[in-house]
């Protein structure tokens, strides 16, 4: 053990410990979830800290061999494998990230002690405040952390955003030709396409796509520079005006600096609008995973119009059963996400004047969010999307003995008038088209027009520009 | 009473009534809330039926007379006071609206045929579905409607919005040069302005503004000529090219025909989308709501660093008191509309296959949540922020008895050594300037910098092209 | 008009306003929602005003005159229709309620001033704070007035629960011999019957029943006594000792003095519970009008198992359409009750010190939830529950062909061959009764009882006093 | 590698696997979250196979060895670590939870198989499906384990609550006599003592003690027995009758089997509730937190009544500060839960029929919510107060400058007199006993009663056993 001091006193350290007080006394202080610090915060924070050092030595502020070590150890330290020895603390943490950026600037601190010939816990060759944390605060560093991380993490869900897409895509083409039965309100409607009911699943996640990008942009704005509640304190100008662009240089990101820091610091805004577009496209995951395990109900008590891929025995019971495992875990993240949503509205809400202390627990229900999307997708489109077939011989039978023809006829008899045949059909069991020539109201076109089923199916088709539209029946018959 | 009828039977409908039996049918099922809908829901959809009437003639499958009619009809009901009489259905209904869909094609064919000089019930004259509601289904006229509803109460938002965003960027001129503490997680931390904190609240409203924006384009995009599930199923296609002109016409708003007429009609993500820019919006109301009763809280025990305008006697008991009520009221708006948002995502999620049901209530709550916004940002700027005031005395007083120049000695002395003194200046009740001398840790110069408080305040005034960035003390002293 | 005073200064009132300048200020302060203060509310506090005249007279502090004349308004104003030219102010108000409770007092003031013979505004017979407000402070009777206007409500919710679950019960009976498919995540599983469906619907709300009654238990101890923050101050010991019993005897309730008075003034905990037992009741509302819809779906493209009754016509464009417009409207009112949750949560929470300021949209939600509920319970009764039937046929044919005869073969000859059967019945079309006969792992004995419906069946049906279960077939077989 | 089979085919599972192919086969499907099942889920289901090898065996349908070696691997099991290699599985999973029931079958199948002397694999000697999951299905014996894991996380939390409750109390005894001012709307109001403040904080959790018991009750029905949908397919009486009582046995706990096997397996109903109980919990704790914060805040800019012991250097810039860290992560954990609660009130709704799949994602949240609560009321009632002190001083202080004593004023000069010397000592800075005794209105004797500040205080101080009332000023003054 070796012993450390701070401002409220000593404690020990294990020797061969990395981290130092602060980050000791916060594992004493926040034992919550027994989780760690999310990777990619700590990458992030790596990140920061590093581009801090450049820009503290440009400044004139840090000794070249200080920030050469500096630059050096976190450069190992993004190398080398995540290790929870090293950033050990909670996600959940009190005093707004203090301890986690305070345990990233031990970390390096000792690294770059040693890399100096130094041992752990020898700070006046390198210290964890003065030198690592030149220049900021927990105030600017750590959300600045946060938004870089969720910014790393967007690359792999807009890539599987974006391969669910071309999946669904590539469905919708196959299935072009494809007649099925249209329900409204669960009730038979209209005739309509398979590669209808595919590109509605698709365009709504389009729309996500851009609107996560678009919430996204959010996050690029850092307070870097603002120092504690955005004041710029102890900032020096040269460091002020350097540290984003090195940052974006080493990230090779369009970071810029907060327009008005004091805003930046205390106004959480952005997290919930990025939460907000994260919500949405669960939503419609979730819409499209509760179609798809309505459409494959069955085999023979369900509507049973389309397969979902079997990915294992369905029941420990029951033999031969296939269920729709994976649009039921897509449901489970979409119920998860809406509930982060929830957590987060909360946690920005409590902000209070300069500051917004709730910053850990926003960060780790968006880390949840974005990386148990990203993987929903991923199995979604490998396991159940790329692999679904049609049953032809339900699709045509449920068009066949439907009464959806009723609404062809509207416009020729009324509204009642067709309402009355539709209702006879249903109750005889006898087809619409038996029934509507025997009623003699139609003339022999007419009727052509009214059951010519590829005619109305033509009027549904989407394409990836839009609906083509025939002249339509109505329009015809006039 | 008049007898009607439709495919289910024959019922009694009062002789005076504008609405015919599916209003009467429905207000026998949804007597749910005790309200009625909304009135803007009512005017757009006399819009849509007023332009579906000029497109349906266009193209020839409406006779002059009876188009020319529901024009009028359509006029006269949009310029009479909106009457319950005749719109007095739930705003939550069960069957996607078709109610409410079904009482304003009522209404308008008994005008019509009024205009036209026959009695309400002549169905012949006017139909409401074949006529009134040519063209169209609920499935597209309702979530149309709704849409432009939600575009027309939008204004009045956007109105009041912009309104406050002006009456605090006023207050953050008036207060520039206040000087006042600043606090990360209710503890003193470095000075900052009054100024900075107003105009901290208002730029988050900023970005609201644009926000909810870019939100509303969501809702310009109609599914009108989709009819059942977005099919276009009874829809000319002269109709289908005219309809959404008309409209726009009619509204004088930049409508389109969505893309993809089944996603339209199947897919609520644009309302998700919208009540996540509504409930931004609340969430930074109610942070600055929280803030402005923090600091106006008092006005002995309390921060008592700005005062709110007296608006009302604060207690039936306490004589004197005065209470921040118009904050409290914009916090409470904007619980509901954090609540109105869970309800709109679990109606969103609710959709199945070719049609979301739920949309009568998603209007509703998101009416309440636009609406009550409106309101709540219309007196808060009124009633508070206008009229707020601030305590100079003990502004300066705050400042003087601070900590918070140990921060800038940390750059000079090291953080541990500021912290000893800081942590001295405290327990002794002696300020730090006189703990500073004494140590003699400090040339003159250093302390003449570190006790100048315009000089850290310089540096954290914001204005409206950002922070003014001096040179900063560090870097001075290097 | 005529002139007001308060501590604020004066302002002018309608001459014929019984509500006076508190009002009158509040009605500038909080123009938000356009809707009253629910009358419950209303009721519920001139109960308690009644009461307090009686207390305080009691307690020789209340002149008998102006006791009696207190006691006679609030009579004469409960027995009379609901004023909202009296009582106009909005449900979200500031204040913590301070204006409704002041507009109660100044309603009740001047109408017993005009019992007594005076004037509107002749404070000096009966003023508003000296004598209807005695003993009270709004920190005890607002809180208090909002218990007892839910436990009012309460009633009615209660009772339609009561009348729904009797309903299902009915049906449960009915339908006790009905054999039908059982599902498991929308796969066919094994057979139930349409009894055991309806019993699983009225159970949990058997146990809904019951949790809001002990939620309700939250709501009987009051604060009354406690006047500002729970101190008793300006209440004399005879007041407080008598105040509840007054009123209990004046409502019939089995109202409770609460235990802490400060407790009881600023924390709102019993509303978070009570709201959460209406939000259970609502997701198992939920799930059974989710089920309702999936059983009705078709006629020919869905599950068909079921008929609601044809409330109304399902669509304005395709004739014959029923849809299930009831079950419908109770998923968006659980919708809502889940929404108005999430805001008391938030409200609730944002409790600060000494009181909780933000009761108003607590009660204002919490009663939109209740009511909804109460009306959305008593339509889904008397039109959908207690019409429904069943389609034998469709239920029969389901069974017939279903696999599940799979799982009685599993302990047999072993879960893995059982499950090689059904995918080759699923596959061939084949019945699995002629694929077991052939396949020869099965004596006559085994294959009785495999294929004996009934026998599976009879182990499945719920009776009021739980399962009957027979000796299983496994048993049997050893 | 070695190979297994199920209905689906073949795959390789690594050979020193305990698991099989359905938990392989289940890796590949679910790879959402990263993490694994929480070991209390994994116990609980170690449980319930013991205790059904136990009731097989006496219903006969078990061999000696067989259930022997099921008896010895899951206690063998029980005994060890948690090991992740055996048990790997993702939380969230489709399938309603048949991977994690597989998964558990698998590894003791094996286990015992080891025992008897076989090698992993040899599945006639132990099979997972036919052995260690008879008379079970996923459908009862799934939803059973994560009530009884629910269970066995209860016991710590209660013990943490009963423990933060104590401390809570001892504080309120030690503070008993230490008067502060009380407000209402972060307004000062009138004088209370720091011991009712502690007592209002602990008594809403002892309503969460006992709410949480009640609700717990929920958890205690199981629905094994039940199998297939609660039909009790391939149990055998002897199994169904014994199950329960085994269980409660070997868990020493109070369990029942539910009343109605197929309400038990589809209604989630007892986890809303419970997931409730939580919330609510989790919100008193929020309201306190925050009243800690807010009585804690300055130390010279802010209420500064209180001090929470140092924790931690508050700051990584600002030298001395110390901040509310320990109750800054209570809220945190609070807005978690809140959000937990969201995600189980959608996953319960989405029950369909006569399953709800969604119970993985259940169990997930509730877990972390249980465990979360646990962990942040220890490190609260550790780290912060057991140690809060108050600032005898800063107390003293805010009573004597106070308006508060116009509340006694009113009773004897009526409201608007004493608003307006109320108002008269604010804007002078006079105190209140000065102008008092110059405007003549008040006696000797009243002067005394209005301003013995003990006299308000006692009726303000609540014992154990509810306030302590006096005869009240009015009452002695009339």
């Amino acid at each position: 053990m070796r012993l450390e001091k701070d401002s409220l006193g000593s404690i020990e350290v294990p020797s061969d410990a990395y981290y130092g007080i602060h980050t000791q006394r916060a594992l004493i202080n926040f034992p919550i979830t027994g989780e760690q610090t999310n990777p990619e915060l700590i990458r992030a924070f790596l990140e920061i800290k590093q581009a801090a050092a450049v820009a503290n030595h440009l400044a004139g502020n840090l000794a070249d061999d200080v920030a050469d070590a500096i630059v050096q150890a976190t450069n190992q330290l993004l190398a080398e494998p995540f290790d929870t020895n090293k950033f050990p603390l909670d996600p959940i943490q009190g005093g707004a990230g203090t301890s986690t950026n305070m345990n990233v600037n031990e970390v390096i601190a000792n690294t770059a002690i040693e890399l100096l010939g130094g041992q752990k816990g020898d700070y006046q060759l390198v210290n964890p405040n003065d030198h690592v944390n030149m220049s900021q605060s927990t105030n600017d560093a750590y959300p600045s952390a946060g938004k870089l991380a969720l910014v790393h993490l967007l690359e792999p869900l807009q890539r599987e955003l974006s391969a669910l897409i071309d999946a669904l895509g590539d469905k919708a083409d196959e299935f072009a030709d494809v007649y099925k039965m249209g329900r409204t309100q669960l009730q038979d409607a209209v005739p309509t396409t398979l590669g209808n009911t595919f590109h509605a699943f698709l365009k709504p996640l389009r729309r996500d796509a851009h609107r996560i990008e678009i919430a996204a942009e959010g996050l690029y704005p850092l307070n870097l520079g603002g120092s504690a509640i955005g004041s710029g304190i102890n900032v020096s100008a040269i460091y002020h005006e350097n540290i984003i662009s090195e940052l974006a240089k080493l990230t090779n990101l369009p970071l810029k600096q907060a327009h008005d820091l004091f805003d930046a610091t205390q106004n959480l805004d952005a997290f919930i609008v990025f939460s907000g577009s994260l919500k949405t496209l669960a939503v419609n995951l979730s819409k499209m995973a509760n179609d798809l395990r309505l459409l494959s109900s069955g085999p023979r008590s369900g509507l049973n119009e389309i397969n979902l891929p079997a990915r294992q025995a369905g029941s420990s019971i029951m033999p031969g059963k296939v269920n729709p495992v994976i649009p039921e875990v897509v449901n489970q993240v979409a119920f998860e996400v809406i509930g982060n949503d929830a957590t987060v509205t909360a946690a920005v809400e409590a902000g209070q004047l300069e500051l917004n202390a709730f910053e850990p627990v926003i960060f780790y229900r968006l880390i949840a969010s974005i990386n148990h999307l990203t993987h929903a997708m991923k199995t979604l489109r490998e396991n159940a999307i790329v692999g679904i077939t049609y049953n032809a011989e339900q699709l045509a039978h449920d068009i066949d003995f439907s009464s959806s023809y009723a609404t062809a006829m509207a416009p020729i008899i009324g509204y009642n008038a067709a309402a009355k045949l539709a209702k006879e059909s249903l109750k005889t069991g006898l087809p619409l088209r038996q029934l509507a020539i025997a009623s003699a109201l139609f003339t022999a076109e007419q009727l052509e027009h009214i059951f010519r089923v590829e005619e109305i199916i033509i009027n549904s088709r989407t394409k990836e520009h839009g609906v083509v539209l025939r002249n339509s029946i109505h329009h015809t018959v006039e």
